[in-house]
């Protein structure tokens, strides 16, 4: 099947369109700046490129361009839209309803607007998205992938807070856990890397990027997941603070006259390894280039983050009893080999060994603990769009 | 010596007597409902036992009435009041400025007083404790020990939260931890009992009580503690909530038209095991008996429990990078064995077996692991008072 994934946020619209047989990338792009002037990319499997201004009034006017350029005789991957079997699109939050993928019909749109006061960011930009393909491409399946739904098999011991339980029953207050379609798709390819049936390993998906999150996911199923109500909790991210003292938030309001909403805009948008550093940066690169250059604050950010990751991949082992597999992905996890390497420092006791020269290897997928360590550790390059196209073509399959 | 120990709060005070040499408590009781009708509990080693309604308008006249008593030519245990060597105060927030226990001067009233702010509750009442003996006894040494001093060896990657680093330069919002004292005595008894040299075993204290913490002690010195700036942080307690997003109670606040001070008081007052409960009840044996008679919630309330504690301890291995010692301190770790059990249950990984008869057993202190656990667990009767007055006697023998 020809499956076209969408990611569609507020002023941006991302796409791929992969062949779900051999699993390739026929052409892939972005539109930026939808409603503002409007920037498109696009690039084929073939070394077509493109990067062009092209007005684009609404995400209506963005499928329109790309659609246009799919089916474009010169730059275009297929020759009419009609080619397109399934449209997957990658849906933020779905709440406690959605446990897995669905066909997106009116009852699944309601039922997600239902959600937008959980995702008031994202659902509704999501939404638009869907909208927009209706419109031009009525009579294609389209299919939504939730980032909570993988998620949803937490139990209430891990998803609810210590909280008054009526929160939970007035206003579903509680984890749900995001970064659920990456997780699910590293911690799958780690088992299949390693020969592994996933229905019988512990697996610990460090995903960290800008966002980072971290997921113990047992036999398959999701145990526990360090984001929670919001993408807020856990880790400490780029610009959000991660996991912190609610009587220390009260404290900060009180001393700096700020309410609510303004400790919440800095919680999510001056804190993290930015806010340690002294608004030096959020991106761990420059961090580490900052850190050579004798840069304490940026040497302590980054520690800092490297610290609150190992600490949460040893209560994960505790949740799970035990874990055979820890996995590294997203942008620093991938890429980052000093941070790594920090991490796994911490975690000798777990009976884990690293092979420096393998940990500064660069591929899809690799090991870089050591034969003799007693967890394999590994880097896997996460591929949101390609569990997306999975789903939707698994969904597709059994809808037909 | 003979030191007085005193625990000053906001209506009570609390104190014992103790000869430092034996380490006896001579008597012990409690003032309380000070400034309302007055209520003086007392009792000696010598089997008397008194319980009696005594007037006290304030904090001077309780330290009356007891040295009154403690001078008492049938009730007391000493001749005269000037038998006392020293005075020991539990003091809970020391801040920055105080890393052990000190004389107690002006300097010191006037640093802790600039504290004030961090222990609203707390600092006040234990100040007035501290003036109501200087006025009664004005030539005894009176020694200062605090809750917060054991926890500052954390290192910044453990006090830091992801915050913009100006709010810790500015107002000192970091990570404190409290129950020092009692992580103090309990983690260097484990060492004694197991013929451990504390400065080279790696200890994780689980003090769960009402108040529960968490702290992760390496060769002597605090690594991590789960309280944080104030002691909401961290595990779910009686009545107080533990970790929680941020994200999740900005969304409280407008659902239910709450400031912060108002979420503050629900997060301190009516969360925790009591919340999840549905209001059922905050103690932890009444749980127990709900959850036997199928009280689902009581059952779920000390699940969760159990559960985020066995994730500390996890998450403290990875910090300390192993752990020799696991004990279990306070009301519910030294007297629950099942929640013992269940905690332990997920830590068998870490290569942790149980005696299910030595964890019925009841001691001062009483080892529950077996001979083939690869850590131990043990369950310790902490003794703040015992390890004030050793504090108190240790600074007054260097003031001398």
């Amino acid at each position: 099947m020809t499956i076209l994934v969408i990611n569609s946020g507020s002023s941006s619209l991302k796409f791929q369109v992969i062949d779900s047989e051999n699993e390739e990338v026929l052409a892939k792009g972005v539109c930026e700046r939808i409603g503002i002037d409007g920037r498109f990319t696009y690039r084929t499997r073939t070394g077509i490129s493109l990067k062009e201004a092209v007005p684009m009034k609404n995400h209506t006017q963005a499928v329109h361009t790309l659609l246009d350029t799919l089916a474009d005789p010169e730059k275009g991957v297929i020759k009419d839209f009609r080619e397109i079997d399934v449209i997957g699109h990658r849906l933020v939050h779905g709440g406690e309803k959605f446990t897995g993928s669905v066909v997106i019909t009116d009852e699944v749109t309601q039922a997600m607007t239902e959600c937008n006061d959980l995702a008031p960011l994202h659902n509704p930009a999501n939404l638009v998205g869907v909208e927009a393909c209706r419109k031009l491409m009525p009579d294609t399946l389209m299919v939504g992938v939730f980032d909570t739904a993988f998620n949803q098999t937490m139990e209430p011991k891990a998803f609810l807070y210590g909280l008054p339980y009526r929160y939970y029953e007035r206003h579903r207050i509680r984890r749900y856990g995001f970064h659920g379609i990456s997780h699910k798709y590293v911690s799958r390819r780690a088992a299949e890397f390693m020969g592994q049936d996933p229905g019988r390993v512990k697996t610990i998906v460090c995903h960290l990027g800008n966002g980072a999150s971290i997921c113990a996911v047992k036999y398959g199923q999701v145990v526990d997941n360090s984001m929670g109500f919001t993408p807020l909790e856990g880790l400490v991210m780029g610009t959000r603070c991660g996991d912190v003292d609610p009587g220390a938030l009260e404290f900060l309001a009180k001393k700096e006259n700020l309410d609510f909403a303004q400790v919440l805009d800095i919680l999510n948008q001056e804190s993290g390894v930015l806010g340690i550093s002294k608004n030096f940066s959020s991106d761990f690169r420059e961090l580490k280039d900052a850190e050579i250059k004798y840069n304490d604050q940026a040497a302590l950010a980054r520690e800092i983050f490297a610290y609150r990751v190992a600490k949460y991949v040893g209560s994960y082992a505790a949740a799970m009893n035990g874990v055979d597999n820890i996995v590294f992905t997203a942008g620093v996890g991938e890429n980052d080999s000093d941070i790594r390497m920090e991490i796994c420092s911490y975690l000798e006791y777990l009976g884990i060994t690293i092979d420096e020269v393998k940990n500064r290897d660069e591929a899809e997928a690799f090991r870089i603990s050591d034969g003799s360590s007693r967890v394999n550790v590994l880097v896997i390059k996460t591929n949101e769009e390609l569990e997306i196209a999975r789903e939707a073509a698994e969904v597709a399959r059994m809808y037909h």
